[in-house]
């Protein structure tokens, strides 16, 4: 920790402050008090729910210098096509492309390409693959084909859509989440078969990060963590998003040096979107913002915030070492949650003060 | 040549005829005369002008069991994607799926997916694919990215089709038609690049079919030339469409043992559709009916059909060994090319009388 940032949630830049020169400290007066422009901020990365928190992120601190790392598990080939479900998600969302409304895929999107290889039998079927989002796909995939690594892929498709962050796939090395169903003698499937097609209905029994004990971060990964002022958790699930990051050797040791603050993706019990709640149910911890903090714990973890409405477990005493703030965590327009960012950058600061 | 059909342009299926027993003599009453039912009939085709002489073939020979050995020089690998321009324009004419304007590609298309390929920087741009044809050509490099040969996956997305004939590639091994550039110091470039990205405009010096020595026919395309009752030529491009096909060891020579009866690509010194002409400079033969007839010479091709405006073929002494006719050429409906087609069949009759 550098305590390299004000937490008086200026948006605007500082007078004298120097936009493209990250590291220094932003000319500040204050001794040990930074501002926002300059300062460096690392989030490892699901998908919607990561996607709508950096939006709000980028809003609270438009001059600091943000890096991704996003959660591949998820990836999968359909059809041929390399599909990284949670790097595209960040990457329309904060590049203006994506489908509002469904929080991934692409906005105005079509399904030509879909029905015409459901016309030929071509499975499957259960994974909306859009028209528009189908040119990202075949673009990474062909650069993949020739050799490129998946980071490298994702910059070039990062130069179109310009997302303002540096976005970083947790590895260039093929991890799989894999979903092992309960009561089926250690059957698993792939995490997207379990979510999109199962509905996450058929109950898991665990987890299984195929090929994470022998990926590498992916190139500037560690070195992002290692310069960023504070890492932040955004809501995301986890367990399958951020677990999974974490489950890359190095990640959470270069983490774990760091002053972090989380954002509980449970509020009142229940995760605000997607099925978080099966997946801590399958890993035995409980679906409640304390249940979450207490799974990363307080070695990881130096901060959370839980919404006001589990204020309680600011003081629980399974957080014992974690500094626990309620407030408004619902990120129902970008204010609301750009006020998200801008607490979490807070309590950062007070932390690292 | 065994002589297995009756010349009487008799369409509809003969009373006791045998459908679906292609080999055995239809029970003619005629010694040495057969049906046009159950007759074997193998054309190794190009693109459009080949798919348009089929669908007459298929009109004038509906029982007919055809075999078509497709051109896979003009294959191209775009944005990672197998495109096989030829297979796909016989395969959608036939089954119904082509765009009758432009004579390839799929009907009704929409072109999203290139657009998004563009928006990313990606090239090429100057080759059209559509994204319902975009499906083909994903579910294509699926099956050979699975291990499937071409012959197999063009099978499989036949089986959606039904053209109506048995589609072979002419060979599971790569060969790339590759243009020499005149003037150009031996410069290569792949053919859909001279011929879509240059329109043939840069003179050529000639042709390559890169890895054609080494190259096997398909499954199948041997046995279906060596069945065959004739052999067609369609009106296609006698150098890079037919010639590459003949290019494949094996398959001329199994082609000369059989009665053959081609088509002239070339009307009154012009190809009626492509740039023939400009392929046909390239190899210094003339643009011409009888150049063309002259080019594949009297050990290949037994009959010739000549535009009634080309007439004076019939005559000509280099093409002593050919039996010309002359009868009108233009594809300009069904009937009119069912008639070539007929034509083409009934020459073949009286060859091999």
């Amino acid at each position: 920790m550098t305590g390299q940032f004000s937490a008086d949630r200026r948006q605007d830049r500082p007078e004298g402050g120097v936009t493209g020169h990250p590291a220094g400290p932003a000319g500040g007066a204050r001794p040990g008090v930074a501002r926002l422009a300059g300062m460096r901020i690392t989030v490892p990365a699901g998908g919607v729910g990561a996607a709508r928190f950096l939006r709000g992120l980028k809003s609270a601190a438009p001059d600091a210098e943000i890096t991704v790392i996003g959660n591949t598990g998820d990836d999968i080939i359909l059809f041929g096509l390399h599909v990284s479900p949670d790097l595209d998600t960040v990457m329309y969302t904060l590049g203006g492309g994506i489908d509002e409304e469904q929080g991934w895929g692409r906005d105005g999107d079509t399904y030509t390409v879909l029905a015409e290889l459901a016309a030929y039998g071509a499975g499957p079927d259960w994974f909306g693959l859009g028209d528009r989002d189908i040119a990202t796909h075949l673009h990474r995939t062909s650069m993949l084909g020739a050799g490129l690594p998946l980071s490298a892929a994702t910059r070039v498709l990062c130069e179109r859509w310009q997302p303002g962050v540096r976005l970083l796939p947790m590895s260039d090395d093929r991890v799989e989440t894999q979903v092992i169903l309960a009561g089926q003698d250690g059957r698993t499937v792939h995490f997207q078969e379990w979510w999109v097609r199962l509905h996450a209905e058929v109950p898991a029994a665990g987890f299984v990060f195929a090929g994470a004990e022998d990926a590498a971060p992916a190139p500037g990964a560690l070195e992002a963590i290692g310069q960023a002022d504070v890492v932040l958790f955004p809501p995301s699930n986890p367990v399958v998003s951020v677990g999974t990051i974490l489950a890359v050797p190095g990640i959470a040791e270069a983490i774990r040096a760091k002053t972090v603050v989380g954002v509980s993706p449970i509020i009142g019990g229940a995760p605000v979107r997607g099925m978080a709640d099966k997946c801590l149910a399958a890993i035995g911890v409980e679906a409640s913002a304390a249940g979450v903090a207490a799974h990363y714990g307080p070695a990881l973890l130096d901060g959370w915030l839980v919404d006001e409405r589990d204020k309680a477990a600011v003081d629980a005493p399974e957080l014992a070492g974690v500094a626990v703030r309620a407030v408004p965590l619902y990120m129902t327009d970008l204010p609301a949650t750009a006020a998200i960012a801008r607490a979490a950058l807070d309590l950062a600061a007070e932390l690292a003060a």
